[in-house]
């Protein structure tokens, strides 16, 4: 008798954030912290069910919930070995609903929603095999892995062909690289002292606790006001003295010539790279950007919404640095594509985190990297923002500044009951009218 | 005493379309046209109610339904006055709620709602004025123009003072245009008899009917299998004869190489363009496909989900063709974005239309191009497809084979009462059990 999944539930979660105005910056002066948060239960004899979601930040998390709704009978029956043996199988008939798609096509909700699904199949998956969701991928062969990705859009750029090679080349070593990370995490850079909506005092305090925990890589956001932006950078670049890597994110707020004005100005306080100048949509002008401002080397990929979208990138030489989102891309099948095409265009990969959750997933990401497909930590480091880790039964674990891999099975997202239970919206105890506070807009 | 909108209202409204396979292509085999329809209540001393809505293709719809609830409260309540003055500020609101915006941004499921409540807006204004929205614009001034669009993302390929000249140089002739137009029509050129799910003699016996009718311009849908689109496309140029165009729509179901050499083959029956060769936010594909295809041209734009993606697309050489989309593109104010970047790169606008109320929107964007943005029909058809008019107030008048200009007050889109309570899905009559026949996925 095969288990399958029996029922799939998706419940909105969210934690009321812009009361402090942790997260703001120039684009969201007011995010509140959401999950479209996905169960998988199946009648597994050992009772196991997938946990995942998609990260929002307040309005908008309804429709991804309501999406994934609507895509859920693409996995509501499905028998759970027959969907471990051909991972690539269900990523296409998740993503590749023909009326679905059209509200698409693999962009925005939808896309979303399917990232929320994924993720918790494979998180189901990775319980399953008692691993790490970064354990059973490490562990597959390099062909396994390939059949994991949709090629379809993608060959001009990466072959499977090509894909398979760099992971065999990679197998020689992985072994210790594991052993590497276990022993040492991978390495990790915080935004917690940036925020736009902080007080100058507020960041010097949080830039110098940051520092005394070991820090050595800071991200600052930028973007209302260049004269603002340019007190800011003299500030934290004043805290954190002139070796330690002091990052830029403008959060999309200019045109491309404004982006390379401003970048210019900026560049007195010498910034690693100038992350999301401009639409996350605008390939061409992150490129322009990119050769104007050099040598500040450009980043995005929070807002890129697929593997096609990152193949130009990397084509057009348009980024230095790739940070993929482990929520809008739907799940390791589309994530793992980004990873071996920035290995072929040797860029380096620096996941985006922060949020809810996101820190939880993209640990796996990152050190799958490492062991399986860059084999380097030149230029890597992983963002890492304190918020909101002790909603999760398997926290993430931070020592001297790195990620330590996560040793439980699956894929670290499980939220706690209680917390599921208080944060539910809108009638959960901690959106309840006496604990709500003033609501901005 | 001032004029508001005393009520956003969301409707889900289906036809079961896929029962006859009408619209059927590689990428869509069994499509349900569906509208999620907008209507704004005012307490216009006339009654006025302002109506819209997007475009999907069954499941999803509900989607789009709930993301303009979700953005109907930047709405609820506006001033009628102050919401006609400025046109740019409601559309920079109502597509840049911050947390909303997370959700796309400008893209998948909330740009298409944001279309929905614009494309509402702008009939409401039309209705207002008593002209017909095509009309409306035609009668403002380079300068009001101008301020519709949100011009952030677009001054690297044109500023605003480039658009206003534009505009002011083809102030001249502009009264002849429209009386031209009034008097001939706009060309177009159809799809009926090129779906894929047709047979072969449905298809020659659809291609005579067409021709006797006038028309002169005829796409078919290919990329199911090669040999198979060989055999249909001789077909349909045997009917069509040598000197009738013939236009390809590959849906998007190739990568770049085969695209390549798809098209390569499917030169043999002279095809006009080639429309959606590969995925839609392949712009660098595109691009690639074009240099590699000429003389055939590439078309794309149906599923382009904003400015700053057509504005690449016409950066990179990549289309000879713009065949944007009146529901996906978040109406007016983005759609003469467009307009104007076109004109300035010299890429004739062709607007995609065709499934439910598409071709009711698309006459006012082809008309108010030739009227007050390019001046010209050269390379300029206007895609037609004779399904569903009957369920509009105002259906589109086709006279040999041309488009004449909508005279009635508003965008043409006001559903009829009976067609609303019909096609109301789940519960209107047309989906009850007894009329529901086989669903497809």
């Amino acid at each position: 008798m095969t288990a399958r999944i029996t029922q799939v539930t998706a419940r909105d979660i969210r934690f009321p954030t812009s009361r402090q105005l942790d997260g703001s910056d120039a684009m969201n002066p007011a995010p509140d912290y959401s999950a479209a948060y996905v169960i998988l239960e199946t009648d597994h004899p050992e009772g196991h069910a997938g946990h995942g979601m998609t990260f929002t930040i307040g309005r908008g998390n309804e429709l991804c919930v309501a999406a994934i709704e609507s895509l859920a009978p693409l996995l509501d029956g499905q028998e759970l070995d027959a969907a471990f043996a051909d991972m690539g199988a269900i990523w296409r008939r998740v993503t590749g609903d023909s009326q679905l798609r059209w509200v698409g096509p693999e962009k925005g909700v939808v896309h979303l929603a399917a990232a929320a699904l994924m993720n918790a199949l494979w998180d189901l998956y990775a319980k399953a095999e008692g691993k790490p969701v970064w354990r059973l991928l490490a562990d597959m062969t390099p062909e396994q892995v390939v059949t994991l990705v949709d090629w379809r859009y993608l060959r001009d750029a990466l072959t499977p062909e090509d894909a398979e090679a760099i992971l065999e080349r990679r197998l020689q070593g992985k072994t210790e690289r594991i052993a590497e990370m276990e022993r040492d995490g991978y390495p990790a850079y915080t935004t917690s002292a940036g925020w736009l909506g902080y007080s100058d005092d507020k960041m010097r305090e949080l830039a110098r606790a940051a520092i005394a925990q070991g820090w050595s890589h800071f991200k600052m956001k930028v973007g209302a006001d260049i004269e603002d932006d340019l007190r800011r950078a003299a500030l934290l670049r004043e805290e954190i003295g002139p070796d330690r890597k002091l990052m830029m994110d403008a959060n999309q707020v200019w045109g491309v010539a404004e982006a390379i004005a401003n970048t210019a100005h900026l560049a007195t306080y010498d910034p690693w790279w100038m992350e999301e100048p401009t639409s996350p949509d605008d390939i061409l002008g992150h490129a322009a950007i990119a050769r104007a401002v050099a040598p500040v080397a450009i980043a995005t990929g929070e807002h890129c919404h697929n593997a096609v979208m990152f193949k130009q990138l990397f084509q057009a030489g348009a980024i230095r640095f790739c940070q993929l989102d482990s929520c809008r891309l739907a799940s390791l099948n589309e994530i793992i594509a980004v990873l071996l095409m920035a290995e072929k265009f040797r860029v380096p990969v620096c996941p985006h985190a922060g949020g809810v959750g996101l820190c939880e997933y993209v640990q796996h990401i990152a050190i799958l990297d490492y062991v399986a497909v860059s084999a380097s930590l030149k230029n890597r480091v992983l963002e890492y923002v304190d918020h909101l880790h002790e909603h999760f039964l398997d926290p993430v674990v931070i020592k001297d500044g790195r990620y330590m891999p996560p040793t439980a099975p699956g894929y670290s997202i499980t939220m706690k009951p209680k917390s599921l239970h208080q944060h539910a919206y809108p009638n959960g105890s901690a959106w309840r009218p006496a604990n709500r506070g003033v609501q901005v807009r």
